[in-house]
């Protein structure tokens, strides 16, 4: 039984620059995120130099992934190297957006798993942060940038196989394993809530797959439909949004994966054009293959199976690396990495209204 | 290329009488499903023996596939022929109604094709009806009772595969074919809106697989994304509900199955339990197997699959015969039957005061 997430994709990433020229460091290490987010951007040519967290055992757990990385005596030692080119971080979530705000400050870009803010009131902070400084505050939507069938889809809507995309359906169970779940997990101004968390990836990919700028909420519910002990989880949760194009998504995200699935969820993606679908099996093809990556095209010309593992790669953390070298946007937009990050909260505060 | 639907499901139906003891009869021929309504009831032991429409050509198809029934001189002919038990019709939905009652007046129990109604008018009149009558209403929901994928679901959580049912999500996209319509495919009034029409499909399954009673739309769209040539087609539908038990659903229905599918629609359901889930792809495996009837189970013990077609049958038909017979309600309860008509309408209602 496989709990938690992908933490090191396996694909390849090709690199952004020489060894050395672009150091990093971890700030705040309350998620295994942080492995699989350090991992790729050191894949793509980044050096993973040092880390920091209030917890000494948090840090020998990174040190066992990054010997190399040294670890910081702290934060302030990291914020004040300036050959640190980027933080990134994985603390809890109602955290990550103050931590940010320091590390702009400190001319350095920020790369942040999601959620990346539990607030309106932060992503305000954040966006102005972004203004003043001209620094890069990048989320780690992994669901989308991490997962060789979601870049996939992306490249043949650009080739035009499904032509125009009218909608875009996602499912995004995950496993809960409450044991291996920290306290904050479970304690809602931490966290987030549900649509927030886990929520903020299906905005991400409504937006790239529709190529869509802005949406507005048109529905959104949470419920704790059967964990009682944890009365602060949201255990399901949807959103219905309309994009500024036109375009239409729905989303459910849940923590309610069975035991007996060989994965941490059976994620899925469905986008609708006007010739043709595209079904994403990302983790698993249940029943089949308890491999991920794999993606279904069915257009004008028939019905085809792409099995991507391995085959495409993450071009993101290459770019990424490549957009704070030169101060470019190509890994992904500013505007989108926070219109994502907003919708989402707008479809919390919409679900908390209706509850 | 699969233009339309199952038309004669295959499977197995028990009988549920001698051959002559139910005779039945079609009225009303607008929709191919005339034909596989009337063959499950024959392969229950219905004897089809009367057929009218007004349009000679449609009483020549049918006689094809039942060439033992007799062309009626008109509707009366029928209505006052007292050993005919029923009668069958996939009129104009507009129509379906008003005939529904001067069946029911004429002491016959009546069986049409979805949508039963395209106003909420027509839904009242036919409650008063079968109240004062004491008479059947039945509503073919086919992508329930004739397909075996969707008859297994109903017996997998029966004996709780899947513990208590939180969400169901129904995704039942269409090929729309527009040579093979007649002209009130896309008269909005006569068929009546996509949610009405193939949305009712969707509730019903709902309804069922969450054994609710009732629901209320907490969202409802349609639109007309790509077919300005037919101004009152919706082309694209989606609603969601909760149920007064608390179970969500979300379904869409479109008319954008693309060309290369080698079915008419990949037809899906998800149903999301506190111990697992169930996943059905109806019509096509895509890009693997052609047939239908598959269903994919992921609960505490694992994940599994079955190939369902030819194994389980589909006993609505025979419980139908019986329920006329013994005046019982065990195929589908009359409020049920009704119930799902109404929420449809509600919807599709809804939608419009969105658009």
């Amino acid at each position: 039984m496989s709990t938690g997430m992908h933490y090191a994709p396996e694909a390849f990433v090709s690199k952004a620059c020489e060894k050395g020229e672009f150091p990093i460091a971890a700030i705040g290490l309350e998620h295994g995120h942080i492995f699989g987010m350090c991992q790729n951007l050191e894949a793509a040519g980044a050096t993973v130099e040092k880390a920091w967290d209030k917890d000494p055992k948090k840090l020998a757990e990174f040190k066992k992934w990054f010997p190399d990385a040294t670890i910081a005596a702290n934060e302030n030692e990291i914020l004040e190297d300036s050959r640190i080119k980027l933080v990134a971080t994985a603390d809890v979530p109602c955290q990550r957006g103050a931590l940010g705000l320091r590390v702009l400050e400190h001319e350095k870009d920020f790369f942040t798993d999601k959620a990346p803010f539990t607030t309106l009131d932060q992503l305000a902070a954040a966006r102005k942060m972004v203004k003043q400084t001209g620094r890069i505050w990048a989320v780690c939507y992994s669901e989308r940038v991490a997962n060789e069938s979601a870049v996939f889809a992306g490249q043949l809507i650009e080739q035009g196989a499904i032509s125009r995309v009218l909608q875009v359906i996602g499912l995004g169970p995950h496993r809960l394993g409450a044991k291996t779940r920290p306290a904050w997990f479970f304690e809602k101004q931490k966290y987030g809530g549900i649509l927030t968390d886990i929520g903020s990836h299906q905005v991400e990919q409504f937006l790239y797959y529709a190529n869509a700028a802005d949406a507005t909420v048109v529905h959104s519910r949470v419920a704790n439909y059967d964990h009682p002990e944890f009365p602060e989880l949201e255990d399901f949760g949807e959103v219905n949004l309309v994009a500024d194009n036109g375009a239409g998504n729905y989303f459910r995200v849940d923590w309610f994966t069975p035991d007996g699935l060989r994965i941490w969820g059976d994620g899925r993606t469905f986008i609708l054009g006007t010739k043709g679908y595209i079904e994403m099996r990302k983790y698993i093809d249940i029943a089949r293959n308890p491999d991920g990556d794999h993606l279904f095209l069915v257009n004008e010309q028939g019905e085809k199976y792409f099995s991507l593992k391995g085959k495409v790669g993450f071009p993101y953390f290459t770019e990424l690396i490549l957009d704070c070298l030169n101060r470019s946007q190509k890994a992904m937009t500013q505007q989108h990495t926070f219109k994502a990050a907003e919708i989402s909260l707008l479809a919390q505060q919409k679900a908390e209204e209706n509850w």
